[in-house]
């Protein structure tokens, strides 16, 4: 099948993101709460009318599990009198959930079924204990094969991953660390970054005890994102519906961020199968890899070069320390040049994560896919604040479900 | 906002459905195993190559509460090696689930993103005990308010709505009864139906006791769809696909079924706010209403009088009782009328269900919607066996998630 590009320009007018510290289950709230804010919070920061949506779309991965309540799509009715009758819809591919949801939105503006959608991403995941958690995330993953009755499945599976590097091209754990600490540093910047006031340091990355305890294989506390509760709402428009709006807020269309390209793309959800599949090519995760040379081929783009900075998916150190080859800042298996050369920090070549990412940001799972979307387009819109990356003009997202299983890559950039 | 017609068309060249009969879980067989029979099915019954497919939508419930296992998408690709990397997604807004798959990949096809798409709706229920499974079901309502602690939910809910009509314009049970038998007779035309040797009859449905039990309100034994497993897949193309693949197939492109046109809306998700809003209104459902007539609107019919057949979402009589006056059949309130004027039988003027409906046929909810696709698609192209509506030329299905929130319709036909 060709790479086709779309037909009709999506953009991106903002949108909100909760604070990814808060424990809304401390706080006695249902998860609508949680959809509730990030909605308004969207409306009021675009200055989009309740009733000019006319359609959401909501990611979400467990909330059967994490909160017993499915059919989340139908709850933003409830938010305002003017969505009475909205069509919704919820969906999911673990924690890619959220940008397979925006993908869903983006397809039916580009074929001119509606002209401005919400898509809201969503995870309340504190209601149960972190065990009982990592149970639930084990079904991202083949949950009879892979998770049931593994104590914290996912870190397993991602340790895997950097063992697999290092069989391939050998991995320093000290790359890992200064991922981790970069991830951390940023996430300071940013004030609604689950890790803003937490202590963190390269050092303490690379120490390992009990201060940094070991949870699956290779991968320390440090090496992973934490569980917490979040929602990133994004409003999506039409190129007509944008340059009404455009007029409207008084600034010009080629100013408002849109999508420029896309990949999706699945590979095996065990992931045995997945290293197997890849043994002898260049790249660990091929999949992933084609969903970002896709991107890349729909934007036009002839590679990273293009991009002004990227917001990948961390859930684990080895996760981002594969998103940088994969996305061709390195050559394969050489992503430590990067690291070591401060590529991927804020002022580099290309700042990987200046949000904090999901190690440092926070990784709602359902919310993860939006959040990226909305940095993404705050980046390229100059409105990223403290973690503001000088002069983006297009930004790289990569989210990812399972252990590499589903990959989602929007680009997004101005003009 | 304008109901907007569609720029493509977007055929459906055929699919497969399991045997609605199967318990899967007796078996000893995995979730994963319903996809493949559909897929596999699918594709031997169109004649079209796993390295077509270029996406796969799957509608799935709940398999993280059924399966403990999330992230189905991505089980399509180790279906066939020629599916590697496939991009997948996995949809929901619960019993409508299949109906939101098909919408996605519809969107697709329409915005030229992808040409032919696998939409698999699937869901294995008899992995837990009919208490349970109804717990689980309550996650399509509000659970909190509506379902926790309550002895299967949704016959309670769908009880309600019975209630609803008798309050507003007098409900007779002899109608809901006359409704289950139909639906029981078609069955046993059907060869996948999950009820087709079952012994059932109107004096049966009619009567109340020992065997036939009241299970919520007003609604009996006989009143209710049943819990099953069950899979069904259909295959969409685009335009330039379809003539492709009518040419190979030596059939006219006018024969090959096509979606004519959708609905899709959704109503407050606790059913005392359905009725509070639609109180005064001649419609009980309005928002479903809204759904039936955006179809009629896209397809350019003037109503039901153009239509040889529906499938509509009988999860209990009532809703299919529900679906008469909603569609048009009869004026607002007056369902009865075309029950007894058997308008609604195979050889009446519009008959519902000629399948075995929900009530027949069975309800594996996220296959229902699917499953219905498939159905109109074989009625219109005069491939529904034993169950065929002779002459039928247009055939709308009405998918219904939670007690009436979210509604999907489609209308299929040929040319």
């Amino acid at each position: 099948m060709a790479t086709r590009r779309s037909t009709q320009d999506v953009y991106i007018l903002g949108g909100y993101q909760t604070d990814f510290a808060r424990n809304w289950s401390k706080e006695s709230k249902h998860v609508v709460a949680l959809m509730r804010e990030a909605t308004l919070g969207a409306l009021e920061q675009t200055r989009v009318e309740p009733a000019e949506i006319e359609v959401a779309h909501v990611g979400n991965f467990a909330g059967e599990l994490y909160c017993m309540q499915g059919h989340l799509g139908a709850f933003v009715v409830d938010i305002d009198p003017a969505f009475r009758g909205l069509p919704t819809a919820r969906h999911e591919a673990a924690c890619a959930s959220g940008s397979i949801a925006a993908l869903a939105a983006e397809a039916e503006i580009e074929a001119g079924r509606y002209d401005v959608a919400l898509v809201l991403g969503v995870e309340q995941m504190k209601t149960v204990d972190s065990k009982r958690g990592g149970d639930f995330l084990g079904t991202a993953a083949w949950y009879e094969k892979e998770a049931k009755g593994v104590e914290f499945p996912f870190p397993k599976l991602f340790g895997k991953l950097g063992d697999e590097y290092d069989r391939r091209y050998g991995l320093k754990d000290e790359h890992l660390a200064r991922i981790s600490a970069i991830n951390y540093e940023n996430a300071k910047l940013n004030p609604n970054a689950q890790t803003r006031s937490w202590f963190m340091s390269y050092d303490h990355a690379c120490s390992t005890g009990q201060y940094n305890a070991k949870i699956g294989g290779r991968i320390k506390l440090t090496d992973c994102s934490q569980v917490t509760d979040g929602a990133a709402a994004i409003i999506l428009a039409s190129a007509e519906f944008a340059e009404r709006w455009a007029k409207r807020m008084g600034v010009a269309l080629d100013r408002i961020p849109k999508v420029l390209g896309w990949g999706h793309r699945t590979a095996p959800i065990e992931f045995s199968a997945k290293t197997a599949q890849s043994h002898g090519m260049q790249y660990v995760l091929p999949h992933t890899r084609k969903a970002i040379t896709d991107a890349y081929e729909r934007a036009g783009l002839s590679g990273p070069e293009q991009l002004s900075a990227i917001e990948t998916h961390d859930c684990f150190t080895t996760s981002e320390y594969m998103a940088i080859d994969h996305f061709g800042l390195t050559a394969p298996g050489e992503s430590w040049k990067a690291v070591e050369q401060g590529v991927i920090e804020i002022g580099g070549k290309c700042p990987i994560n200046p949000s904090g990412g999901l190690i440092g940001a926070g990784h709602p799972v359902g919310a993860t896919g939006t959040r990226q979307l909305l940095d993404a387009a705050l980046q390229v819109s100059g409105q990223a604040g403290d973690y503001q990356v000088d002069g983006a003009k297009r930004v790289a997202t990569l989210n990812i479900g399972g252990s590499g299983t589903t990959s989602v890559v929007h680009i997004v950039g101005t003009a």
